[in-house]
């Protein structure tokens, strides 16, 4: 039996899709669907392009690995956050060149190897998001490039304080505490992504 | 200086907010805010009351210890995710209320004990939702109480299988991953939550 024969009593199908909502910055989607008893639900959500994180290692032979991390004001909870880089897919843009962008831009660094984490899903309730995630070394500093009207501090900590960060409540963003899982791994040595040189 | 101070290069202040989409389920103000350097910017983002996100656990002294989870059909990521037992607050609801609601109902398990791990923000970028994380001990199993239309499948699994899972890619809900996060440093002995009995 397939995976899909076996996840059929979960399913649900669509019946119907309409636009509900065009914002400046965020489209919704109304859906009607069957669900696997045959009723009929409605499924309203939100349409991401998707996007990236990276997990940028500043690694050396005289001390404990360190991470570049950003603060930033962010609106919808009304906080300054601790969180990797990270930033929306242009179209057509492969998540590499999305994440070498971002991080250029957003702290100056360039990388010379990377390597992808995963994929994480921030909204499975009611987005579309998927964020791909990425590792970077090998790092040299440069001049940001921020966006008009875009304020980050960025700044590093060893790996072992963002850790503990994210254990204490310091850090609660959901996709740099995905991040921390990996990196965790990752340093104890327990698991290796497959390194690749920047084009 | 305090931290409100430090951040006054990050922080955005409101200028009027007005809602502009009121769906079944989804609504989404429109904000006009002055950033740092006064200009005028719009944040468009959805308004959720918070949710909770149960982690519980089945201890034995004969086997390794095992946590409970859900296979559910999440329509706008298109796929059947593993997750941990979760749900919306309701209005006035506290948050251990919540979680050992959605426990009893997704599950049908009730808890002995609880203890608060922290809290979550799932989408920092659009919307104001929190998930407050609690684990769950002492499991005694009972009738589940689906809403209409709620489909989903209940399962246990060793915690070592779960981190493997979230390492390699069959786990991608952002939550759950946080979730294991905490749970691999309650495993290892290196953090601990202060439980509390059930009332």
């Amino acid at each position: 039996m397939s995976e899909c024969e076996a996840d059929g009593h979960l399913r649900e199908e669509l019946l119907s899709s309409a636009q509900c909502f065009q914002g400046s910055f965020l489209k919704v989607l109304r859906d009607t669907v069957a669900l696997p008893d045959g009723q009929a639900a409605t499924r309203e959500y939100v349409v991401h392009p998707g996007a990236v994180m990276v997990i940028p290692l500043l690694e050396s032979t005289d001390r404990p690995a360190r991470v570049v991390l950003e603060r930033q004001f962010r609106y919808p909870v009304h906080s300054v956050m601790v969180e990797f880089p990270a930033g929306k897919l242009d179209a057509g843009e492969s998540t590499l060149a999305c994440a070498q962008r971002e991080l250029a831009e957003e702290t100056g660094y360039q990388a010379t190897e990377w390597a992808r984490a995963g994929v994480i899903h921030p909204v499975i309730a009611y987005s579309t998001e998927f964020i791909e995630v990425w590792f970077a070394r090998g790092l040299k500093p440069g001049p940001r490039q921020l966006d008009s009207g875009e304020f980050l501090d960025v700044f590093d900590l060893p790996v072992s304080e963002l850790l503990q960060w994210c254990l204490d409540g310091r850090v609660t963003d959901a996709k740099t505490m995905a991040g921390a899982f990996w990196l965790q791994h990752f340093t104890s040595g327990a698991w290796s992504p497959e390194w690749q040189s920047a084009r």
